[in-house]
């Protein structure tokens, strides 16, 4: 704001968290680094009833910033990137910043004052198993047209976690330890969807789910 | 086929029609551009009731490529695209080859026996309601959440064509216009949605509902 945009005293800016809350604020002081603001209003968004959480197979995905994109604008609240078997590449420690940068450019332009958490779980396939003992739900989403359909009533109150392989599919060893975890194997439909489809295509559902409960 | 892939008498390929039939067929002669070929099974999958069509507002996006793609894994049956008054650049007369090709490859890589047709509607927003005349379901999407809530249920069966605007947004006047000629204004929800993101929220809710129905 102060480099980029050379934002000087006097100015009013409006600021958002990422958590539901904005305001408006008059530019007091600035300095080098740091400004001095004023609120002048802030407002509170509640989030709605209903988190949705997606797990994705870590990849080498060029759709990786776009799948980030559509999260922001279909209202995840977090995006969980695991290594799975078949995920290429190493998952990161950390989420890159450019990822929270791609995040922020979508929310400025949907209007959306929630951003997705973003979070790496360590530990391939286990440490995921344990990691989903903190949702009210977990999901395994993928093509098996034998397990019952997803559908946007999955989505209910509290936190969801959806599942999803990486781009070369989730192994078997992988799917049955989940599942021996409790999650629930259910069938995404009778199309072999692309790995960033599959979890738009959840988003989707979810983000209707959520709509829906709002009416 | 005889070209790239230097296909020879005496191989077995595998086709398929775009319209839900496939086959294995010897190849008994090659020319310069035609070949000799004999069919050893035929398969033919029927296309499932209720078809979803989107109507796109024409624009310059990048992103045109990637909706086809995404329209192909998720089973539409047709894209159309129209000129609306906030469209950037002029609808073409055609669709182009380039369109065609990248269905094709998507309907490769998830094992789709389906391409969307792919139209051209001429006329702007007036040409729009009256190629609407052909469908029993005509919907216009947007964000307005006065209106009812677009929910799977209404991808029944017959033919259903949904309306998206372009990236600026439908026009007042062309949304009234539509809305008089019988199309029903449904609300994708609140958060503004991108323009392929609002396309691609459709499908997956149809997708859904077509999926939903087969069990």
């Amino acid at each position: 704001m102060l480099r980029v945009l050379r934002t000087r005293p006097g100015s009013v800016v409006r600021l958002f968290d990422g958590a539901g809350r904005e305001g408006d604020f008059l530019v007091l002081e600035t300095g080098k680094s740091k400004a001095v603001l004023e609120a002048s209003t802030l407002r509170e968004h509640p989030a709605g009833s209903g988190e949705v959480w997606l797990a994705l197979g870590w990849g080498k995905s060029s759709r990786r910033g776009y799948l980030l994109e559509k999260s922001v604008e279909l209202h995840a609240a977090g995006i969980a990137f695991w290594q799975a078997e078949f995920s290429q590449g190493r998952l990161p420690k950390a989420p890159k910043e450019s990822w929270h940068d791609r995040c922020v450019q979508a929310a400025k332009q949907c209007g959306s004052l929630f951003l997705p958490a973003l979070e790496m779980v360590q530990g391939g396939c286990e440490g995921l198993a344990e990691y989903g003992r903190k949702f009210d739900r977990m999901i395994l989403a993928w093509e098996n047209e034998s397990d019952q359909l997803l559908s946007p009533d999955f989505f209910g109150k509290g936190k969801t976690l959806v599942v999803i392989g990486p781009e070369g599919g989730i192994a078997e060893r992988e799917a049955s330890l989940l599942i021996d975890r409790g999650f629930t194997a259910m069938s995404l439909g009778g199309s072999i969807l692309r790995w960033e489809t599959a979890a738009l295509h959840c988003l989707s559902l979810s983000f209707f789910a959520r709509e829906s409960s709002k009416r």
